[in-house]
């Protein structure tokens, strides 16, 4: 590296780190206005900008995994507004990607502490037993067919076929909240059961990537550590359960006596991170604790000051997560014309049936006494999303998949993510003033 | 390393990064409530929070930069949790800290944004005179009184007591608007000068700096690049000015067109970071920029929207901004009893006289026909914060100064920042209800 001021440095850095938050907010606000204006959901917006915008596009938004190169004339751009060679700009670029991406998860980790706080405890507790066949079929459904159809047909062998049939357990809580919340459909009955099926699909879904990495790493099954995971589950629900009917009164009595300004929204993040690090520190997941935070915060007498202040970070920031997700989906690998595709297209079109048939299904597993639109529980459940990625990320790091099974799974999960909310728009299209929807429980403003 | 997995590494990094903020919000709050019931301004509590946590207290929230090391404990405790080395977890905590400092950087941006939003354009301009010969008055006063003091009565070489001087010069934009925004002041006369000549100080400050680097570099001044950083400062002002009286309608046009969720703060996060990236591009601090563009909308019919969207990101990320900056302060050179300290403590007594002797002179630095309180303009110049430690990174960073100069400057800075509040909340005590406050100025809610 030649010899370059720290003060250039610096400048390339707040080019880079500005610069890419602008073009992630203008690409998805763009495409986001596209979509509503033909009624389909913004997050739609969000997910084709990130495609749009990242390894499979114009090249400008480039998570360092994907291992595409960042746009060679973006880095010139910048390179010589800071006076610094263009490598160097690649090199920082690829340095401070994490921080965007933390910035991403933090949007993430509100959006779902809102739909947390937005939930209906009662509703989410009476509809406990639905929400749970419908997580356990959720899972059962897909692993199974998956895993053993792509054994029997197209002679997989078994850790390949567990793995590519375990990334289809797992619902994107994220994607299906914010399609549910912008459809003003989150606190009816069906949305309750949908993100109820999907908090557990997630802990189910947990426990599986403990099952299916030991496997893979040994070979021979740790059952203690699995049992760990199994009990701190457990405890975490209950726990969840437990203080969102008693922890309320006291978060309201602590507010009341904050004088500070700004006492609600930092009072609600100190909730909100006590909670991803309690989840994170049993062994679970921290988004889960998000959640959880919300869900303890819904009875607080501040809920109304706690949304307002916390709407216009998810609109920031969970847009931000949103586009990255787009970004790190590769394309390439739907083109039929490049016959290295053609045996992961053939597998991915096994793998999407099976991941939309599955989780449909699943809406029909549980019982009804209320008449409730199964198919809208099932298609709530069909996105994959971010968890799909991250479940193919740890397989192609581990090295498991072969390529035509890695493209195939990346076909899934992109092809559930884009299909769930044009699907569901489709079925509650005219329905959304309906009587028993909230305009309250809208998500971003 | 030993052979850790990819997921406890995610672990581990959750935690940290959690934990951090949950850190950091638990101590600013404390101080914060403690303080502001002793009427003190809430942004002391932060940077006390800072110094009790960071490199001179706690050692929980360590800035790469201090050199000072994580506290053990703590690492101990996140590695047992994530089962990870403590050493590893030292690893990442150092490789993840700029995501911390980015976050904050968003929330010094939030404020300043914030900050031009609610001044009054008007007033501003109708002041701008005043708030010249006090940006001028408060940038000469103490460098030329430091720099020949330094020379004269302590025998320092001249780059050093150049340095030394410049780092006396540029006001804490930050740290003044918060003051003022909490003290529902931002919009009075004495105010608005405050926050003028502190844009322009900074714009000084950034000449001074590139032509004090320049000397320190070669021996030799480059006129060139001085010139044409002189010439986008006044771009800039005029640009701002213009554009803040001619583009809110566009920006209100647009924003009455936008139909996704959100579109208000996207909207206006997108004319931030326009700003902050054309600010950094022609060679000026992205913070102007973020200031600008507040101005530029503070003439919207969205104003109101745009404030309460803004103010959690402020209340959330100017929260960490100032909590990291007390805890990059080395409190340790303080102590009297330490031989070694006593050289700096003298030569930090003078300039911390000149500093703050120097901003409050340039208060009746100004001509007015109206009654001005100067002493308020005067003491809010004073605290130099953020701007001060930047000069002091860059001259540790390029061995310029010695070790006494080194623990004098930061002396300074703590010092001026620490009594800027406490000062302006005592002259000011009893006026907070004052007949020419606008109590819509107020900033964090």
């Amino acid at each position: 590296m030649p010899d370059i001021g720290a003060h250039q440095l610096e400048v390339a850095e707040t080019l880079i780190g500005v610069g890419r938050f602008l073009v992630v907010f203008v690409a998805a606000r763009l495409l986001a206005e596209l979509l509503v204006r033909w009624q389909l959901p913004t997050i739609l917006g969000e997910l084709l900008a990130g495609v749009i915008i990242g390894a499979s596009g114009l090249h400008l938004i480039v998570p360092p995994e994907t291992q595409a190169a960042v746009s060679q004339g973006v880095l010139q751009v910048l390179g010589s507004l800071a006076d610094v060679p263009a490598d160097v700009v690649g090199e920082l670029y690829a340095e401070s990607f994490p921080t965007l991406q933390a910035v991403a998860t933090l949007g993430l980790f509100a959006l779902l502490f809102l739909t947390g706080l937005e939930s209906d405890l009662d509703e989410l507790v009476a509809v406990g037993s639905q929400a749970t066949t419908v997580a356990l079929a959720g899972v059962a459904l897909p692993f199974v067919a998956g895993t053993a159809g792509l054994m029997t047909i197209f002679h997989v062998d078994l850790i390949q076929a567990v793995f590519a049939g375990a990334s289809m357990t797992a619902t994107s809580i994220g994607i299906t909240a914010s399609v549910f919340g912008e459809l003003k459909m989150l606190r009816s009955r069906e949305g309750q059961i949908v993100i109820g099926a999907a908090v557990l699909d997630d802990i189910l879904g947990i426990v599986i990537l403990a099952v299916v990495v030991s496997l893979a790493g040994g070979g021979s099954l740790a059952i203690g550590p699995i049992l760990k995971l199994v009990a701190a589950a457990v405890v975490f629900v209950v726990a969840a359960i437990g203080l969102s009917r008693t922890a309320a009164p006291g978060f309201d009595w602590l507010i009341d006596r904050l004088r500070a300004p700004g006492d609600v929204v930092v009072a609600s993040f100190v909730v909100l991170s006590l909670c991803c690090f309690a989840a994170t520190a049993i062994g679970l997941e921290a988004a889960l604790g998000a959640f959880a935070a919300g869900l303890i915060l819904s009875k607080s007498a501040h809920t109304h000051a706690i949304e307002a202040a916390v709407k216009p970070v998810v609109a920031l920031f969970a847009t931000i997560f949103f586009v990255l997700i787009g970004t790190g989906m590769d394309l390439s690998v739907l083109n039929p014309l490049d016959p290295a595709n053609r045996p992961g297209l053939i597998v991915a079109a096994f793998l999407l049936v099976v991941a939309i048939a599955g989780k449909v299904a699943a809406g029909w597993c549980f019982f009804s006494q209320q008449p409730t639109q199964r198919l809208v529980v099932g298609l709530g459940m069909m996105p994959r999303g971010e968890v799909g990625l991250i479940f193919l990320g740890l397989g192609t790091q581990a090295k498991l998949l072969s390529p035509p099974l890695e493209a195939a799974i990346l076909l899934m999960v992109i092809g559930t993510t884009f299909l769930a909310p044009v699907l569901l728009r489709l079925v509650l299209a005219g329905k959304s003033n309906g009587p028993d929807l909230d305009p309250l429980a809208e998500i971003p403003t």
